[in-house]
C-alpha cells in the first residue's frame, strides 16, 4: 500500500506561481472591466426598495413577529439577546439577527492551462452589492439552492463541489460569517481542481491569482464570497520564523477562548427592545448599526428571474484595517481576538480595526476603540493596501468597508500589543484557516488582499 | 528582534524521550500501588447514595424541574430536546443533560529531572471513580472552583496554569467531554513546563511519560481528565506518510460537519417525556441510558471535608475501541464521525466503536452498531490493548468502559470503510488534538492509551 506525504508541498508552490502571473491564458486582466461591463449588459438588473408588505412569500409571524418564508427556508430574520463577559462585568444588548442554519457552498473551481493554475470565476448578481454585479466563486450555493428549494434552474458547476474528487481538493473548510449580523452561519469555502475539460458558461471567465489580485486592488469588483474563499487557497510562505511559536499562537488563543464568555439565544424579533419596525425597515431607535429593510429583485442571469427578499443595511461605510510590521525581516499582522456575538465559539481572530466609525461618533476620545484613530488619520505614505469592498450582496446591502493595510511603528503598535492583541505571520494565518472559525470573514478578506498585495514583491527585509 | 521557528521541534523529542522512560526519578513504578493506597488511607473517603431531598444546596427549580445549585454556580441537570438529520429523515429524542458552560481546567505540570520530563500527578478522590482515589492532573480546577465559589481551600499549583509562562505551555487547548452527557462541556487541556523548585505535597507524585503509560495498563488507575491532558501531549511520531494526507483529511472532516445538521436545545427537565423522577433517581422509562441520582460525600482531601450533588449513573459498562491495521508499514486507527447532541458542533471524531451494548440488546442483527460485535467477539491474539477505565468521577458514577485496541484485517475493517468511518495515523490524531473539538474524549483516552501500548515498542513493519 502506498501511503500519501501528510503535508501538500506541491499545492503551495503551484499556487504562490499563479499568484505572480499577472496574466492569465484566456482573459487578459485588462480586457476584464469591458467584459464584465458586457455581462451586466446582457442581462436587465433591477433593485427597488419595496415595503414589507409588498414582500412574497415573506412574512412577520404573527407570535413572535419574526420575519420567514413560506417554505420554512433560506433564513429567518429574529431577534438576538447576548450577554458577554471576559474578566469584568457582563454586557447585555438585545438586536435583530439573520438565522441561515444551513451550510452553503463556496467553492472555485482550478485548473491548470499553460501549466498556471486559473480559478473559475463568476460575473454574478446580487441585490446588495455595490454596481450589483461582481467577480464570485465558480458556486455560491446554500442548501436550499442546491436541493431546489426555489424551484429555479441548477446552480451550474455544482457538481464539481457536492462530491468532489479527493485528491482534487486544494482547500476545504467550514468558515464563519459576519458574527453581529448572523446567527452561527457557516459556510463550506472549497477549492477543487479539475483535469477534466470544462464548457465555458457566458457569465464565467478563467483567471490566475495575480490577476484577481489585481481586481483586488480596484474598488467594489471581487465580491465577499470570492474574498474568503481566496484567503483559503494554500500559499508558498517563505517565513524564517515568526514572532510567536505556533504552540504559544494557539496557547494564547486558547486563552482568549477560555476567557470570554458569550451567552446569544434567538428570542421573538418583535419583543426585542430599542428596535421598531416601521413600514419600510425596522430601525435601531438611536439610528446605530443597522436597518433591516426589503428589496424586489428582477434579473436575468440568477437562477429565477424575479424574487423578493429581506436585506440587513449597516449604517455608514466600515473601517477594517490590518496594522502590519515587519519583525526580525518578516511581514507580521496584529490580530484581535474579537467577541461577536453570533460566532458559534465565543471569539475569532479579526482584524486589527473592524468598526462602524459612526457607531462610537458619541463616544469619549478615551472610549474609542484602540487603533481606529490610528487608521483613520494614516498618512498615505504608510498606506500599503485601501480598496473599498462589498459584504455578502445577498443578505446585505450596502454594507461597504474601506480595507486597509497600514504599516506601523513600536510607538504606535507594540511587540507586546494590549491584551486581546497579537502579532501573526501570513503564514500562521494560512495555516489556521485550514481549521473551522479561527479566522473571522472580515479578517479572510484582508488575508486575499494581503496576498495580492505582496504577490510578485516580496516584503522589506528591512525593519 | 529575534525570531521564534514556528514548529516545537525539541518539545516532541523530549516527549517521546519521557514516553520510553518505564522508570523515573522519584516514585518507582514498582511502589505506586503502594503509594496510591497509603495516600486512600491517610484520608477518610465515604460516598452513600441519598435520596434528592436529602441533597443540600441542590433543589429541583418548581417551574421547570430543573435541578440546580442555590449558588447558581457548579453545574444544572436540565433537559434537552435534540433533532439530528444527515442525508436522511430527522431523529428527535428528548433526554436530561448535564449543563456546565463554564471552561475549567485541566493541567498537568511538567518538569525535568535527570534531563527526562516528569508530571506531577496527583493521587485525587472523586465519587463516582471506580476505587474512588484514581491518578488525576496536577490541577482540575472548574471556574467555579478558582473563583472560590465553594469556600473551600485553595487548588494546589494552580497559579501554573491561570496565568503560564508561554514560552513553558507545551500544550493548551479547549477539548469537548462526553457529548452525550454534557451540554457543550469543554475544559482547557494544559502541559505547562516549570524549571522552578516546585513543593511536593503529600498527594502529588512525579511520574514519567513511560510510568503513566504502565499505569494505563491497569484497570481504573489513570483518570479520565489525566487521560485527555496526555493525549494533548505533543510525541514525537516517526511515520513515512499516512494514507490520506492532511488536506485529504480535513476535506473529508469538513464534508461530515457539512452533512450532519443538529439542532440541540436546553428544555425543562420536568417535561422531557420517556424519562421519570423518583425518590432516589431520575430514570429512563425503559431502563435504558443512564440515571440520574444523588450522592454524600465524605473527604479528607478535596478542598472541601462534605458535601452533596447529583451524578449521572450509565446503565451498563460501555465498550470503547479503536480497530487498528498497519498500512503501509504505519500505524492507523479507523476513526468514527460521531454525531453527539452535546458536541458545540455537530460532529467530533470517535473510536471506531463506543456503545453501551446493553442499550442495542433490544435491536436485531442488522441495526446493531458497525464493528461492535467484531471487537466484542475479538480473538485474544488480536487484543494489543485492554484495560477498564470509569469516565469523570465528578460528574458520573459507575460510568465505566472497556478500552480496546484491536487489530483488524481487510476483510474485517476495508481501506475504504464505510461512510463515516476513515483511517488516520496517530501523527494526525497529534496534529488534530493541538486543535478544539476534533477528537471527542473517549478517543483521547484511546490515543493515551496508544502512546502507552507503543512506547519504546516500535509498530511493526509489516502489513
Amino acid at each position: 500500500m502506498k501511503l500519501s506525504e501528510r503535508a501538500d508541498t506541491a499545492t503551495p508552490v503551484r499556487m504562490s506561481r499563479s499568484a505572480r502571473a499577472r496574466q492569465g491564458a484566456m482573459l487578459r486582466t485588462e480586457d476584464f472591466a469591458a467584459w464584465l461591463a458586457a455581462r451586466g449588459a446582457a442581462h436587465a438588473f433591477r433593485v427597488d426598495r419595496i415595503p414589507f408588505d409588498e414582500l412574497r412569500g415573506w412574512s412577520f409571524e404573527r407570535e413572535t413577529g419574526n420575519l420567514g418564508h413560506s417554505s420554512g427556508r433560506f433564513f429567518t430574520v429574529e431577534g438576538l439577546r447576548v450577554e458577554t463577559a471576559a474578566d469584568g462585568p457582563v454586557t447585555a444588548w438585545q438586536q435583530p439577527v439573520i438565522r441561515q442554519p444551513e451550510v452553503g457552498i463556496l467553492g472555485i473551481l482550478a485548473k491548470e492551462f499553460d501549466g498556471v493554475l486559473h480559478f473559475l470565476m463568476q460575473a454574478k448578481m446580487e441585490p446588495g452589492n455595490r454596481n450589483l454585479l461582481q467577480l464570485s466563486p465558480t458556486v455560491q450555493a446554500t442548501r436550499s439552492n442546491y436541493t431546489k428549494a426555489h424551484k429555479g434552474a441548477d446552480v451550474k458547476y455544482l457538481e464539481h463541489f457536492v462530491r468532489p474528487d479527493p485528491e482534487r481538493v486544494l482547500a476545504d473548510a467550514l468558515q464563519s460569517e459576519h458574527g453581529s449580523w448572523f446567527f452561527r452561519k457557516s459556510n463550506r469555502n472549497m477549492i477543487v481542481e479539475t483535469r477534466a475539460d470544462v464548457p465555458l458558461d457566458d457569465d464565467f471567465c478563467w483567471l490566475t491569482l495575480g490577476q484577481i489580485g489585481e481586481l483586488l486592488l480596484r474598488d467594489n469588483v471581487v465580491n465577499m464570497d470570492s474574498r474568503t474563499v481566496l484567503a483559503c487557497a494554500p500559499l508558498d510562505h517563505d517565513e524564517a520564523g515568526a514572532l510567536h511559536s505556533d504552540t504559544r499562537l494557539l496557547s494564547w488563543f486558547t486563552g482568549e477562548r477560555a476567557r470570554n464568555r458569550v451567552r446569544a439565544e434567538c428570542v421573538p424579533l418583535a419583543r426585542v427592545p430599542g428596535w421598531t419596525r416601521g413600514r419600510m425597515s425596522i430601525d435601531h431607535d438611536e439610528g446605530r448599526y443597522f436597518r433591516v429593510v426589503a428589496v424586489s429583485v428582477q434579473a436575468g442571469n440568477r437562477e429565477v428571474t424575479s424574487w423578493t427578499q429581506p436585506l440587513f443595511e449597516p449604517v455608514g461605510t466600515g473601517v477594517t484595517a490590518f496594522l502590519t510590521r515587519t519583525i526580525g525581516g518578516v511581514g507580521h499582522l496584529l490580530m484581535h481576538a474579537r467577541v461577536e456575538a453570533g460566532f458559534v465559539k465565543p471569539v475569532e481572530l479579526g482584524p486589527t480595526v473592524q468598526y462602524t466609525p459612526g457607531n462610537y461618533a458619541h463616544l469619549p476620545a478615551g472610549e474609542r476603540p484602540p487603533f481606529l484613530d490610528l487608521v483613520l488619520r494614516a498618512d498615505r505614505s504608510r498606506i500599503r493596501y485601501e480598496a473599498l469592498h462589498s459584504e455578502e450582496g445577498g443578505r446585505f446591502i450596502n454594507a461597504e468597508s474601506r480595507y486597509l493595510i497600514v504599516e506601523a511603528t513600536e510607538e504606535e503598535a507594540p511587540l507586546d500589543p494590549p491584551p486581546g492583541y497579537v502579532w501573526v505571520t501570513p503564514g500562521q494565518l494560512s495555516a489556521l484557516v485550514r481549521h473551522e472559525h479561527y479566522v473571522n470573514v472580515q479578517a479572510r478578506t484582508l488575508i486575499a488582499c494581503y496576498h495580492a498585495m505582496t504577490a510578485g514583491a516580496p516584503v522589506p527585509a528591512a525593519g
